[in-house]
């Protein structure tokens, strides 16, 4: 499959970036010593998720315990460590940042109707409805009160308009595959709103509280938001190309719940396979064409075209790093670009 | 009816802090000639809600536009008044604690399903539950945004504290009527949490702007809790007293959603009328009996009980104010106390 090919040839590329860049998040977090440092702001999230109320605690507690990688929070320590890193200032909005990302997800699930995340249940098919809306709630509050914590007023500048960005972007579907600037357009806004403005913010802010330059934080607000672009991008071709076991979900998922996505889009701009076509002036798909249309996506090219963005969104990224010193944070945070497009989950 | 006997003799009491109390708020408002700086924070409020979402904006405008008499935000503006008052200072909290209320509102009436408030369609009726809970949640992110216009962090503490609180509040239900002391315990957290919170974050915020002593902040947020608590106890005794023409809804509209308030709870104490014996020792109430049980609240005394509770923590409110010469501000304070007490809706 011409995936695979563009994969691997990335992977193998020889350039200065990405000559021997590990993929595993693990991998890269040890070599930089970032494990206690991640465990610190995990210890902060499980204090942070304590209430009176016994069942926010318990769901809370669920909720923490199944975080996931904890990208953005390894996003803003790593920010942090290109200028003057506190790890204790730096955990504020780190920990913000996962909270905010955290109630995000529960209110998303709870509005898709989606029963499992992470391989787990998810909080309002394991509790109800009302914890779910509840949880996020009591998290974003939390994620306010922990930047409470750190005294620069553009944190919470920051972070409020990237809350209020990712809630925007729940509203902003994209509604049409054509005419190409359209769909393009309506896909941008959407991953910016949705993914690219809290990798934004993460980054901006690990910089701001190392005590960065102004500009030096908006390099970093500029690698966070294209890698953020990147990331929701293979995000957006794993449900074509990922396997379910890994992805924990069948291929075809977006389609199946009528969201458009890049390779989509691009499929049906390169090819005039009748399927493509008919989903292009159609609003709806029958669910049993899903895995008819995931191939014909696949086999117009779609997904790796997708993944070509991808791969050059990465170098924008990279590029903003241009201006700070080689050091193995820098080198960690370009290894996180390889990870983003190699991940296959 | 005993009840009406309550109120008269309350509402013409003779003291000096309640001696000529208007019970309109907009006559108190116009006494301090606090019009108009409402009127800013209502800018302001249009303003916050705007959107790069269409539904957002109008839905935001839509809530807005019902937004009530804004009594928080009052709060906030007079409570200023009392230290070195700034309008544009004051205004931040103010719409904050507005923001953050409607949010709250929001999301109630998506989990109880309901259908109108203060008149309106509910957001989730008019629009659907995924505006609803997006809605809330960008009203949750705008009300940071505007405290990061003030750049105290306590503020942003007591709000999130608040805002968490708020949450906690609505899933800590009062869940038994006897023994006494524990339903009281309980309703008293639970009202303490969903209404008393923000009502002391409101006047302590308003203190702390206009520049308050550590001890003016304490006093301010003591009064702003008792009169939380006191509005919050006269809602749940409008429940059972109230017109259905003044409220928008049937009296009872609390029992029939199985919700245990302080006149219920005062009447199972002092009555041994079947019914409520039966409700203290059931779970669930057939809503055929809502109209004889509310009948059976009153001729047993509860809400007679509840208001007096209601009057005497008005009182312990305004001792809170005793340190703060006399002045029109003061005197507004204690309006607004009788206000409280004396609202029919």
């Amino acid at each position: 499959m011409a995936l695979t090919a563009v994969r691997r040839g990335f992977s193998t590329k020889e350039g200065p970036v990405f000559a021997s860049a590990p993929v595993d998040l693990n991998h890269i977090f040890r070599q930089t010593n970032l494990h206690d440092d991640l465990a610190y702001v995990e210890h902060r999230l499980m204090q942070r998720v304590e209430s009176r109320s016994p069942v926010l605690s318990s769901a809370g507690a669920y909720i923490t315990a199944a975080g996931g990688k904890r990208l953005r929070a390894a996003l803003v320590l790593l920010a942090a460590r290109l200028g003057n890193y506190n790890l204790h200032h730096a955990s504020h909005p780190a920990a913000a940042i996962e909270l905010l990302h955290s109630a995000s997800l529960i209110h998303d699930d709870l509005v898709d109707h989606t029963q499992r995340r992470r391989g787990r249940v998810t909080v309002h098919a394991r509790w109800n409805n009302t914890v779910a809306l509840v949880l996020g709630d009591y998290l974003f509050a939390a994620a306010t009160d922990e930047l409470a914590n750190e005294p620069d007023p553009r944190l919470i500048e920051w972070y409020a308009a990237a809350a209020q960005t990712v809630v925007e972007g729940e509203l902003s579907p994209v509604t049409q595959l054509e005419p190409l600037d359209i769909a393009l357009a309506q896909y941008r806004y959407k991953i910016g709103c949705k993914t690219a403005a809290l990798f934004k913010v993460a980054c901006q802010a690990g910089m701001a509280v190392a005590g960065g330059t102004p500009e030096e934080i908006e390099r970093l607000a500029e690698f966070g938001y294209h890698l953020g672009m990147a990331f929701q991008i293979v995000d957006d071709v794993l449900d074509f190309t990922g396997d379910e076991d890994t992805l924990g979900k069948p291929a075809g998922n977006d389609l199946r719940e009528g969201t458009l996505t890049l390779p989509l889009i691009y499929a049906v701009m390169q090819d005039d396979h009748a399927l493509l076509r008919q989903v292009a002036h159609t609003a709806s798909l029958d669910p049993s064409q899903v895995p008819e249309l995931v191939s014909a996506v696949i086999d117009a090219g779609g997904a790796e075209r997708a993944l070509e963005e991808a791969r050059i969104t990465i170098e924008h990224a990279l590029a903003c790093l241009d201006r700070f010193p080689s050091s193995t944070t820098k080198q960690a945070l370009s290894d996180i670009g390889a990870f983003v497009l190699a991940r296959q989950a």
